[in-house]
């Protein structure tokens, strides 16, 4: 079983079709749009509230957490609860169940500094540069992912996730582009990350957009994740036609 | 005028006479046993009350930030207070203060891991691998760090401070001797951080220890922290007399 937390977001309704081979635990607080699929079940849980997030992991072998408040321009007090408090809780309340993997969604905002200085490529191994106290909460997870890992047996892969539009029209923001990531490419991430064999890795999860503004080589050794879609061709295909 | 946060705890106390070239304002939750000297002030507050914290910066040109929670066996609900929104609180109001420096006590549990496993030297620049929930909530203080002294006018220094224990006896463990920081280097290290000419950075905050642990290199280039106390020197001249 897989628990896919923010299950009714943007990612996370998109990916629920991608992870069709796992039976899936779907989690949000509010599910009431989403009609589960024969290998789906569903549970209306807050981030915020330890003992339902208990109750979510339990039997689960790996979790997708996703959920979260996903706006750069967030307040403190709008991130704490499903930021801070809800971070804690999937994290805690999985190592309690005995989780074996926890796939993290974290942000290319956790070094969106660098981004904006056209400090190119970044990569997951430098010093991060938050653009946001959204990036700085993901930078909290990535913390905790990696305090977790080594001292307990959940295992976490945290993925730095670009810009993702899902189905919906892909917009001519160059800056943008470089970190889109396309729908079967978050497949192909979120597939890798449940099953490579890593204790603790932070990856970019990106296409393979050209010019590439991210090193990929460890996402491509460690996850064994091969991006496909490439931005500038999808929009010199789009121009052409 | 510099403010102390936790300045009733080990630190805190010893550090107000290595500043008494500055006004100081002293706050704590608790200063029932402080006798304020003529240079200083006191002010009792709760990191975690925003609005105790923004009257505790006003018309403060630098902070010390040395308040929270200090046990690496602290859980999250017992850090989450004084550790996460208390650091959230010191940030934010200095920076509506208009706060020019802000010295961030971290620690060397930030890295704990790499010490525990003996992957020396460990350097500022490398990844965290946080030992505890402390060292978590350490790691995030250095990201909103980063993130505040990229987007805002306030400059941070974030001083991953060794083993502190004041005028006490120094104990025999090899380990926590090799991350010794003496009262003097204290008074040497924080002063240096007051006037570095730097706008963000992390570094190692020990004595000149021999073996030495940590890549202190960029303490001394950046900071200009000359450390001249060591452990072993100390240790052999006890064992001597």
């Amino acid at each position: 079983m897989v628990l896919i937390t923010g299950a009714a977001g943007r990612i996370g309704s998109t990916l629920r079709s991608a992870l069709s081979q796992y039976r899936l635990r779907l989690t949000d607080r509010d599910l009431s749009d989403c009609e589960p699929k024969p290998n789906e079940e569903i549970l209306e849980a807050d981030l915020a509230d330890f003992a339902a997030m208990r109750q979510a992991v339990e039997g689960c072998d790996a979790v997708v957490h996703l959920g979260g408040n996903p706006s750069p321009s967030a307040t403190w007090w709008d991130l704490k609860g499903p930021n801070v408090d809800g971070l804690y809780n999937v994290f805690e309340a999985s190592r309690q169940a005995g989780v074996r993997r926890l796939v993290f969604a974290s942000t290319n905002h956790v070094t969106g500094m660098l981004d904006e200085r056209g400090e190119w490529p970044v990569g997951a191994q430098g010093p991060i540069a938050p653009d946001s106290l959204y990036g700085v909460t993901k930078a909290l997870g990535e913390a905790m992912g990696r305090y977790y890992s080594e001292n307990s047996d959940l295992s976490v892969v945290c993925l730095r996730i670009g810009w993702f539009t899902g189905e919906h029209q892909l917009l001519d923001n160059e800056g943008w582009l470089r970190m889109w990531l396309s729908v079967p490419d978050l497949g192909r991430l979120i597939n890798a990350s449940l099953t490579a064999d890593v204790r603790f890795g932070i990856y970019y999860g990106v296409s393979a957009n050209t010019p590439m503004r991210y090193d990929m080589e460890k996402a491509r050794t460690e996850l064994g994740y091969e991006p496909i879609d490439d931005s500038s061709k999808l929009l010199a295909d789009r121009t052409d036609g």
